[in-house]
């Protein structure tokens, strides 16, 4: 068995940078997007006053829960980042002019990055885990935000802050406080001691 | 100007983790290694019962000024990271025995990664600073080692602990705290800041 591949295990995520993060790291994963309807489950959570913790849970379990449906055995791994600003949520950009919008919100505040992993086996929830991370935007200047966008492009709709930091969006930043790969999508060492724990990758 | 581009900074330092960062976000700097004799300033600290963190500071700022010496007016960036398990200090194994060897002392411990950072401008050091993040490997297996060292090769020699935390080294650790770029060698959000004060990179 080569390090790290396995074939029992599915990423339900169309994220690339949670698929490049398990490929870095040395994991052969399959990868099967959930095609789930996020909003009406955000719209109805916050309509019952649900926590974004909650939400972000709720989502990476019925990504995984999605996938795990049709493939029997297998451990399918569901992954949410919400972004929570004093209680605005935000959502990835539909177009270049939503990322400025977005962009000129965040500019000067924190905000959370709220990150979910959930793995689930045969229907079953087996593990999860939510972390956050707390980042500091700059007060950049509009000129600034223009050649930003202009050089990322369509990339800033990729995420829900319209930035990546292990990108251009670096710049964008003043101070970070958490976890990396909580930033970039996926509690990424805690997700691989759990697959060690279950033998599906070398310990 | 395009963003970020500009001819008055130099990263004095060979590292392709540091070179990769500063060009992901945006900037287009000229790279002019410093050939400085590491080990001899290592040596000659530790006799003096030098702390780490003067260690990395002091070789940040001597590889920024030998490179400062043949170029007037520009900003020269050194920097430098240090490895200290328990007061042990850790160099880049010089092959894979020796990287085999450094994994199986760190194995099962804590240890810290000191970075520092260094401004250097016709001679005189504009701006410092000295950041540590504390890394958690977990206690693998010998079986783990041996595919790592063949799944990773030379990677492993070029830096201090033999691990990319942004590649296979992943695999390495069971907790980290501390800030992400500091572990990858260099602080990058306050660096970006300094040379925005500067006008050097647009804000």
């Amino acid at each position: 068995m080569p390090s790290g591949h396995t074939s029992a295990v599915i990423l339900a995520s169309g994220s690339r940078s949670r698929a490049a993060m398990l490929s870095a790291s040395g994991l052969d994963i399959q990868i099967q997007p959930a095609d789930l309807d996020e909003t009406s489950v955000k719209d109805a959570c916050r309509d019952q006053g649900k926590s974004v913790d909650f939400v972000a849970a709720r989502l990476a379990r019925e990504k995984a829960a999605a996938i795990s449906a049709t493939n029997e055995d297998v451990y399918v791994i569901g992954a949410d980042q919400m972004l929570d600003c004093d209680g605005q949520w935000f959502d990835k950009p539909p177009n270049l002019e939503a990322a400025a919008e977005s962009l000129i919100k965040l500019r000067g505040r924190s905000h959370d990055l709220v990150t979910s992993a959930s793995i689930v086996r045969n229907g079953e929830e087996v593990w999860r885990l939510t972390d956050r991370a707390t980042l500091h935007m700059r007060d950049f200047s509009d000129r600034f935000l223009d050649q930003y966008l202009s050089d990322v492009g369509e990339l800033a709709l990729t995420s829900v802050g319209a930035y990546q930091l292990e990108g251009r969006g670096a710049q964008l930043f003043e101070r970070i406080e958490g976890d990396y790969f909580t930033i970039l999508g996926l509690p990424l060492l805690p997700l691989l001691s759990y697959l060690r724990e279950q033998e599906l990758i070398p310990s």
